[in-house]
């Protein structure tokens, strides 16, 4: 047999394997004549992408078998579940890995049952497929993922399939300027095949119907190398994709030698639902929008149907790919690279197994000295940038890759983390001319701006094993939420697996916040990254509100300890009030939420009222309003409360953070009023609460969505969260009603009266409010 | 003097202005000597894209001045929000809109303060600036917003600015494709200029180093026809691009009579500060990244950098441009177009000027025949999708073009509305094959698989003056979530500026919903667009939840009937159980939430137990409950409410929509226990509870972030929401321990055994559980 033919089989045996799982329950191999009850009650699958998937990792699996190249494999059409799950299964990591499938009728029996059933596996490739990193759910990623992967991977090759939907959304068209941040020194290779079968679930798409000059052209001029491979005919189009591949392997030779500049490409058009019934009730099928699907979709019930189906099953010739037992014929078998060769079983697809801890020094060094609270003024950020320099220093290979990079939107500086640039530049493969500063194509701090390649790229980095940090303006955080939100997905189902090892957590570093975007306005004020992190699992998701920079420090240290999770830090990068030293901020840190006795005015009996923050700026109000009460009313017992941990606040039953009941009255006591002062929308904080003792007399204030061009202060009167507006409740809110409380009352009023003029007339001018400090 | 002079002393002007705005709080014409106290205490503003928005706005005035063409000009690189105040305010615009910032020293000097100032107005184009459609902040949606202004505007030409770092993101790459959607018979012109400088904040961008090959073939692979124009002479650059625009406007006469098929597009090169300050320092400033914002930093304090920007200033001879009373001089003022012809008082920058009422039919023949609740089960977006094929018949115009369009991620069929193709095609400009369905490039349903072009068309077509739908799947809704976000951010302050005309609410149909992507699996489980929602301005947002199809449908005629709001309408595409005539649905609607005593056992006395919902799933499970709790515990007093307008269960202070509180106790009681049921988190309907009496008693079900490829049922079950669920929890609820609860807790943990035992056993086989149906 011919390694054509051979390969050709195998090809053969992955789409019998992908159509039996679409339909069969039973009778997996068609032993016996196929009947209505062998077919499964709900039909569900995604036929018409899975032949050509099928035919990439068929030539693929040949190339690593002729050269021992590492691949990893990312399906971007990730519809085409069955088509992968059907691979790894003739691969036999299937059955390493979910042993009850074993390489046999038994187990092909259990295969298809399981295939996109209640309780089964899911119909896309998930976190459940083997040699998988990429969802198939959400499109648009897979090329960001795939270049995530290759990053400082240099002796691996990431094969991405994206499909004519994909190619139709915007994180994956912005995905095609990879070659402008691949560096082939030390980055591995990213290999595109736009796989284009015409169609998405019902149309046609832009790319599908688009000319192959154009598709070239369009390659090409983003730093691609294309060729289009084309065709119906198997043999024609395996023999065409192999020999394209092969000469892809002698470009990226010659990248590296530097003797070429771009990055190979293949555009790969065969048809939608390839080896399927060509028509079905006169009706053209295969090569059109029908065959997305489930092309026969009546063979329970109608007999012709379920003929047509038989007929399309025996088509592959079962009995010649599988022996009595019901394995893959030793022949055909012979395809499959060998151990962790196989793509089904890299460890490239299962990071944690290359994942090694991350260097960090002790946080000493780059601590804020602070002798007292309010003592000294200090950006919250910039000590982060002092570590992550030192983290790049102490992780970086002779071959100039490393195990940790961070990915920002073009505002690295401008978020204040700019000491990376003592160790590494910003990554460019471009001319670098002498105006710029700290550019590279070297360089490993990726500033694109997009903050859906920012964040694409990263995940990509992390499930292949690395670590990694993502700081971004937090309005602009939503451009990618749903990307998170998937994230958080894959690693909440990750976690029931087994044989899915830890990996490094997603950190998002939300800087530039809506409090201190004063200056750039109402576009980019928004805190709703919380929002929608909340209500993800508790098992993956953390909001960190670090009140200064000891503590941002302290909490970024965890976050990059950690594995599993997504960590939001929430801190700001100007200059603010440092109310802790380093020592002061770890144990604030660990316990997630503390009293700060040194600001209240308790004398041991329960206190008139809580004063809380959570975050930078309510943090330095709830100190200047408590500073107000001690002045004015000094005898009203406050107490001050700082939470750095959000997710302390969820009862324990609702997350692993929650702070347990007696904890929760230890910091809020169970029946006193609590005026808090939240960063984000206050209403987020309410819905923590729900399940505590008595939620109702918690008053929260925060960004209430009012914005504009302004000052710090104007901000804070704005969402009525300043010092003056929390006294004002506290006073409202205070067990006693404190002898000199109406003339304090009487002053914040003022305050904001004199605040309000000052807005009318010549805020410009306004000293008084614009340098307004707590100290 | 010849018109290049007139029009580069216009440029000047504008530059002149720009400086002003940035720099200048007083002495705006520099006719006193320019001393530190005329500087801004603050100095904000971006200069660096200023000058080439400038020069495009003067030669596109110029054009308009030539052929009386409409233009609407689209300021990718927001930031250079200066540029645009400045020749808004040379047009006349500003002073007619502001008349306090008047045409003469006293008004500049206004103009010179307000910019970039707290109480001012914001450093990016923004609502406030008179011609804008388009929000200066997040990047990404240029060219989007450009294409949904142009669908259907025939006679319009939208000149859509793209900048260096909007260049890199997602949505942007993706918008590219526009020339597939364009139709040349009934669309009108967009014209992209990517305006290159070269940098974004601090690094170069990849298509600033790109070469002109490279950038044009780009471009030429998707359909435009680019040209280049690049220099830093201003009289040559004047010249070419006068001279290209010319030209384009040509190509598209041609394009129009089909004698040509690609639409024309400039690529523009010049230098970043142009007109600038070459080095400052000693360091080059014009041409770098170091003019992006503001190039001379220490103006106040630095008496060469005040020299430096005095002899900047002077070098557009202001007292040349504007005369003794500090009016623009005559004949410069001369190119300003006249009236509405201004590209600053366009009504097609102020859509509402240009808004017709939709003509909506009565419902009634799109009504789902209910015969008693629970009688029938239909589909509840398919009524919808009739609704919108009279829509789309009743607004189509002679030429093809119409006033309503439906936008979605080729999923038109797919969520229901297919009805819609008997009226339209989807769009898609490429060779139609026989195979297709429903394809035309004159179509006027708008599918293309991205969520962000969707959102963005749609929002630059309803700011234009039009009406309009995205439909998609609710988890992917996600992807467009930010967009969501700055549009309703755009609402809110619209609706402050008197001389902002209405427009039509932007709707979003979530469909495909969480409980019924049992057969997609988890990646498309996610009702977290609510919550994003939730904390935005009250004035704007809405967000329902119909219970079944003729709600539904009033829902939907109220949206598509609203103005200046974001609405959310969450409704499932599948069949369900029907409840309500098209009469009880409107008053339903009409009152946001409603007791349905039909389904209760109260005997006028206080119900011992309330059961609510909110969607279509948790209403049919709380109906399941209350027969259960009908059949087994009939004398307990159980009411049951049904919620459709989320938003009133916000306090009315919090919300227009909010209940008032007597409301609010009629539906819910004062102090009864409340079993929720809620389509989404159940945490955001405790966000929303917070300042209701007694909150504490409402027990809320929802998605929990529990999902996987399995049965509706069990994805109710997953959840804990199912019907024995809510069941068990008003037996625990309820003032009153009922005779026979302990029976009827038996029997529903039995019930909730028997799934688990089947679905560990064989679940795909379970048509007891797959079936169960409550009527």
């Amino acid at each position: 047999m011919s390694t054509t033919e051979r390969d050709l089989r195998w090809w053969a045996a992955a789409n019998y394997l992908t159509v039996a799982q679409i339909y069969l329950r039973d009778n997996p191999l068609l032993r016996d004549e196929l009947t209505a009850g062998h077919i499964k009650p709900r039909l569900l699958g995604h036929w018409g992408t899975s032949p050509g998937l099928s035919m990439i990792y068929t030539v693929l699996n040949r190339l690593i078998r002729e050269t021992g190249q590492d691949c990893l494999y990312v399906t971007g059409p990730g519809h085409g579940g069955p088509a992968l799950v059907a691979n790894a299964y003739l691969e036999g990591t299937y059955s390493e890995i979910y042993p009850e499938v074993s390489r046999d009728l038994a187990g092909l029996t259990r295969l298809v049952r399981r295939f996109s059933t209640p309780g089964g596996i899911p119909s896309h490739v998930s976190v459940q497929t083997p040699g998988s990193v990429h969802e198939g759910g959400e499109l648009g990623y897979a090329l960001a993922h795939a270049t995530g992967a290759a990053f400082d991977h240099r002796d691996l090759l990431v094969a991405c399939v994206i499909g004519d939907g994909e190619a139709e959304t915007g994180p994956l068209a912005a995905s095609w300027k990879a070659p402008s941040f691949l560096d082939p020194r030390r980055d591995g290779t990213v290999l595109p095949i736009l796989h284009l079968n015409g169609y998405k679930i019902s149309g046609p798409t832009v790319f599908g119907r688009a000319s192959d000059e154009d598709l070239t052209g369009f390659l090409r001029a983003q730093g691609w190398d294309p060729v289009v491979v084309s065709g119906d005919d198997p043999a024609a189009v395996y023999a065409d994709l192999h020999a394209r591949m092969t000469e892809a392997q002698a470009r990226i030779a010659d990248l590296r030698a530097g003797t070429a500049t771009r990055w190979p490409a293949i555009v790969l058009r065969t048809p939608k639902g390839w080896t399927g019934p060509a028509t079905v009730d006169g009706v053209p099928v295969t090569g059109t929008h029908r065959s997305h699907q489930v092309p026969l979709s009546g063979v329970r019930e109608n007999p012709e149907h379920l003929a047509l189906l038989a007929e399309w099953l025996r088509s592959y010739r079962p009995d010649e790919l599988f022996d009595a037992d019901g394995a893959l014929v030793a022949d055909v078998a012979a395809l499959a690279p060998q151990g962790d060769k196989r793509m089904s079983a890299t460890p490239y697809a299962d990071g944690g197994r290359l994942l090694r801890p991350l260097p960090l020094p002790p946080l000493d060094k780059y601590a804020v000295q602070v002798h007292g609270p309010g003592s000294v003024e200090h950006g919250n950020t910039a000590p982060i940038g002092e570590l992550l320099r030192d983290v790049y220093a102490a992780t970086t290979t002779e071959d100039g890759g490393g195990t940790f990079r961070l990915f920002c939107p073009d505002e690295t500086a401008s978020n204040r983390l700019q000491a990376v640039f003592e160790e590494t530049d910003r990554c460019l493969r471009a001319e670098v001319l002498p105006t710029d500063e700290h550019l590279s194509p070297h360089g490993r701090v990726m500033e694109v701006l997009s903050e859906h390649l920012c964040e694409g790229w990263l995940e990509g980095y992390l499930l292949t094993g690395r670590h990694g940090l993502f700081a971004t303006y937090e309005a602009f955080a939503m451009v990618s939420a749903s990307m998170l939100i998937q994230h958080a997905k894959w690693l909440q189902h990750a976690a029931t697996l087994p044989w899915r090892s830890s990996v490094a957590s997603l950190n998002v570093l939300l800087t530039s916040t809506c409090w201190r975007n004063d200056h750039n306005g109402f576009s980019h004020q928004g805190p709703g990254l919380i929002d929608t992190a909340i209500p993800l699992s508790p098992d993956v998701v953390r909001v960190w509100l670090p009140p200064d920079a000891n503590t941002a420090l302290s909490i970024t240290r965890h976050c990059l300890e950690s594995r599993d999770h997504v960590n939001l830090i929430v801190v700001d990068k100007q200059p603010h009030t440092q109310f802790l030293t380093l020592e002061e901020a770890e144990r604030h840190c660990a316990a997630g939420a503390s009293v700060w006795d040194w600001a209240g005015t308790e004398d041991g009996d329960q206190p008139d009222v809580v004063l809380a923050a959570a975050g930078d700026v309510p943090t330095q109000e709830v100190l200047a309003a408590a500073k107000l009460l001690r002045e004015y009313v000094p005898y009203l017992r406050v107490r001050v409360v700082n939470v750095v941990d959000l997710m302390g606040l969820l009862p324990p039953a609702d997350h692993p953070h929650g702070f347990p009941d007696a904890r929760f009255a230890e910091l809020f006591t169970e029946d006193a009023d609590v005026v808090f002062a939240f960063h984000g929308y206050p209403r987020a904080v309410h819905q923590l609460l729900h399940g505590r003792v008595n939620p109702g007399r918690f008053h929260v204030r925060g960004f209430s969505e009012q914005g504009t061009t302004t000052t710090p202060f104007d901000m804070v009167v704005l969402n009525r969260m300043s010092r003056y507006h929390l006294v004002l409740e506290a006073l409202r809110r205070a067990r006693r009603a404190p002898e000199r409380g109406a003339e304090l009352a009487a002053h914040c009023r003022a305050m904001l009266d004199r605040h309000e003029a000052y807005v009318r007339e010549h805020f410009e001018d306004m000293p008084e409010i614009r340098d307004w400090q707590w100290a």
